[in-house]
C-alpha cells in the first residue's frame, strides 16, 4: 500500500513534498505523520460494487493476446495502477440522474485507462529525473510505449461503445475527457505546475497554495469530468450535467487534498464538502445517500 | 532537412541501422549513401496545397496563448516535426471520393498532431536511451508531457468538428485512428518491434524482413488509415473505403521503404506500386491523377 501525508496544520504553512509524483513521497516534513494514501471512500461497499464493474469490463476488453509483449504490459500497467475515484464516480452520476450502470461504462474504462497512462508516463525514468520512484517491472521504452498506447485505447473504447444512437453524447463525453486529461486546464497542466514548484532535483517546499493549484487541476478536474461523462450518459439535462460538473469538482478537491496528506477537518475539506452538498441538493428527488459516500461522509 | 539512405540492394541483405528512429540515423552502413529524406512526394504542388491547408487550420486552432508554458512547446513541437504524406492523403482521400476538403480537415490535423506526439515520444531522452538522437529545445519532463498532451488534443479536434450530423463518421474515424496510432497492429506495435530489433545500445543488424515489418505497422498501417479516415468522411461507400485502405496502405509501403533508404526503383517499391494502381482502377470514373503523385509518379 503506498502511503502519504497527513495533518497539515495551516494553509499558510509550508510543506516539504515531491512535486514530481502525487503517489509516493518519500522525503517529507518531519511533522507530517505518514497514514494510508487513496481516500476511505475506496473501502465502501459502494465504491468497491463500481469499481468491480470497471475493472471486470476492462478484463473483458484487454484480453492478454499475441503479441504479448505489447498485450502484458499494457494489462500489467494497468491493473496494477493505483485505484483512484474518478471511474466510480462516472457510473455514481450516470445512476443519479436515472440511467443504467452500462450506459457509462465505457467512459469510466476510459477514464482509467487515461489515469493509468498518466501515472505510467509520471513514474517514467527521464534523464532529467534522476532517481527511480518506484519499482519499474518494464524498461522506460516500454512503459513509454505502453502508456501510449494505452491512451488511444481509451478513445477506441469509448468511440465504439456506441450501438448508433448516441454517437453525439459519446463525441461531447469524449470532448470532456480530452480536455481534462489533456491541456485544456486538466491533468498536463497540472504536472507543468508541479514541473515549474519542483525544484532541479525534483523536491521543494511546496506551499498549500501551489498543492490546492495542482489539486484542482488534477483531481479537481478529472472528478469533475468523470461526473459529466455519467452525467451525460445516463441522460441528465443541462442543468444537472452542470452542477454534477460542480459536485465532481469538489469531490476532486476532497480527495485530492486527502490523498497530499490534508485531515477530514482540514478547512478546506470541509468547505469543498459543503460545497458539494449544496450542488447534490438539486437533485432533492433522487437517491442521494450513495453518491454521498464520495464526499467521506 | 533530415537525411537517410537510399541504395538497398537486396532483399536479403543486411543493412546497418538504428531501430530506434525512423527519422534520424547515423551510423549507416557504408555502402548506402545519403539522399534526401520524406519522399519527393513532398515536393509536389498537389501535396503542398493539402499540407498547407492543414497547417493553416492547425494554426488557426492552437494559438500560442496562456500559459505559455504549455502552448509554446506545444506548438513548436507540432509544426517541427517532419512533415509526412498521411494528413495529405486523407484530405486527397476525401476529395477523390467527391467529397469537400473541409470534411476531412480536422481527420488530417489530428493525424497530424498523432504523427508529431509520436516523433517527440520517439525521441525522449530516457534512461535506456543513452544517446541524444536530436536536439531538444525543451526538457525531456516537458517534451514527455507535451506529447501527452498533444494526442487528446487531437480527439478533441476530431469530436468537436461535428456539428450534429456529422457524429456517427466521425467515431468511424476516431476507431481507425486510435487503432492505427495505438496497439492495434500500427505504430505502438512497429515501436515495440524496433526495440525487439534493436541491440542494447539502440544499434543492430536488421535484416530488410523486419524493415519491411516495421514499414507495414507504421507507414503502411498510417497511410491505410489516413486514406480510409477522409473516404469515410468524403462520403465514400464501404467498397471505396476498403479499396482506399489498401491503396493507402500501399502508398505507406511506398514511403516508409523509400524512407528507410530503398530506392525508387526497388523491386518492392515498385510491387506496391503497381499494387496501389490495381486498387485504383476501381475509380475509374473519378480524376485519379492528383491523388496517383502520392505514388511517385
Amino acid at each position: 500500500m503506498v502511503t502519504t501525508t497527513s495533518y497539515v496544520t495551516n494553509v499558510k504553512s509550508t510543506v516539504h513534498f515531491s512535486c514530481i509524483s502525487n503517489q509516493h513521497r518519500s522525503h517529507l516534513n518531519t511533522k507530517l505523520k505518514s497514514t494510508t494514501l487513496r481516500m476511505s471512500m475506496t473501502q465502501t461497499p459502494y465504491w468497491a460494487s463500481l469499481h468491480a464493474d470497471i475493472e471486470a469490463h476492462l478484463k473483458q476488453t484487454i484480453t492478454i493476446k499475441e503479441p504479448l509483449v505489447v498485450f502484458e504490459p499494457m494489462h500489467h500497467l494497468i491493473f496494477t495502477a493505483p485505484k483512484t475515484t474518478v471511474p466510480a464516480l462516472c457510473l455514481a452520476t450516470c445512476e443519479l440522474v436515472g440511467g443504467q450502470r452500462h450506459q457509462a461504462i465505457s467512459a469510466a474504462s476510459a477514464l482509467l485507462l487515461m489515469e493509468a497512462a498518466t501515472y505510467t508516463h509520471e513514474h517514467l525514468p527521464l534523464t532529467d529525473r534522476p532517481r527511480p520512484m518506484i519499482n519499474h517491472v518494464y524498461g522506460p521504452n516500454m512503459e513509454l510505449l505502453t502508456g501510449d498506447g494505452i491512451v488511444p485505447f481509451g478513445f477506441e473504447l469509448l468511440a465504439r461503445s456506441d450501438g448508433g444512437e448516441n454517437s453525439e453524447r459519446i463525441l461531447k463525453v469524449m470532448v470532456e475527457i480530452s480536455r481534462a486529461v489533456g491541456s485544456g486546464g486538466g491533468v498536463i497542466d497540472a504536472q507543468y505546475g508541479k514541473i515549474l514548484y519542483s525544484g532541479s532535483d525534483g523536491e521543494e517546499k511546496c506551499h498549500v497554495e501551489e498543492i490546492r493549484h495542482v489539486v484542482e487541476k488534477y483531481e479537481g478536474r478529472l472528478h469533475s469530468c468523470g461526473a459529466v461523462c455519467g452525467g451525460v450518459l445516463g441522460g441528465g439535462c443541462e442543468e444537472e450535467i452542470e452542477r454534477l460538473r460542480k459536485f465532481g469538482y469538489y469531490v476532486g478537491i476532497i480527495q485530492g487534498m486527502i490523498k497530499w496528506g490534508f485531515k477530514e477537518d482540514h478547512k478546506e475539506v470541509v468547505e469543498a464538502r459543503n460545497l458539494a452538498i449544496q450542488e447534490l441538493k438539486f437533485f432533492k428527488d433522487k437517491e442521494v445517500d450513495a453518491i454521498k459516500t464520495f464526499l467521506n461522509i
